[in-house]
């Protein structure tokens, strides 16, 4: 027998579904920047304490980090080395300052900017970056990182 | 009266909307790719024809353009003048080779691989770049488009 009450289940599930998935596509939503802002507090923890391998474990296992003037960097180990490459030339601070954070399906797609400063504190270079963050076992990890200069080449 | 054909269709709507929605995040689909394929071809011949109106409007209106050694570059005039300077500086063709399509939410993400000819057909950098594709009034454009080189600083 067909009972009201599983009609009533089946709409809020579709109301659930609709609002969790259907109409949340390029939104900006509070809860996803604070998100965004927490993990990039540790990502900054991490470069300060100039520990590549703390670097490795913020990236996704299929991620693809692709810097400028360099093939993508894929895997746990090519990502050690990469980030310990960027703490060998002298920079000793990441400054991330959090932009815009759009959530697309699982998915959340940031725009930043980043500050990279010498062993004295001087700011080197300045930097936009795209982050795709996805969650894997829990936690958001960067599945896509892109950044290029702001500056102009010397 | 609830009627059996009514649960019924609330399951097809609930079926539609998971597979519609809420298992499409991050997958390759062959028609995602095809898609963006075609856009790529649209760019190319935009480009060969050095026509910096014409590259503008295959960007969304809320579209951010971020290249390397310069800020973002946003609206469209700015989106004419910063293909214009490319076009000035002798870049005659670029051959996009499309490469990872993903689909998330309303958005798909391209990772892929772009070469720079200069005027006498020689190639003059070879750069990857994740392109954010929305869609605007029916038409798959870049709301995202940021590169970097491959190769290494001269």
């Amino acid at each position: 027998m067909i009972q009201s009450r599983q009609v009533q289940l089946l709409f809020v599930l579709l109301l659930a579904l609709l609002l969790g998935t259907g109409f949340m596509h390029g939104k900006s939503l509070e809860k996803d920047l604070d998100l965004v802002e927490e993990r990039n507090e540790i990502f900054m923890e991490t470069y300060k304490k100039l520990d590549p391998a703390g670097m490795s474990e913020l990236y996704t296992a299929d991620a693809k980090l692709l810097p400028p003037n360099s093939e993508s960097v894929v895997g746990s180990d090519n990502l050690v080395s990469y980030w310990q490459a960027i703490m060998d030339t002298g920079i000793s601070e990441i400054k991330l300052h959090t932009g815009d954070v759009e959530r697309y399906g699982k998915a959340l797609v940031e725009v930043s900017i980043a500050e990279l400063h010498g062993e004295d504190g001087e700011l080197v270079d300045k930097s936009k970056y795209i982050v795709i963050w996805k969650q894997e076992r829990g936690t958001w990890k960067m599945y896509l990182d892109m950044f290029n200069s702001n500056m102009p080449v010397e």
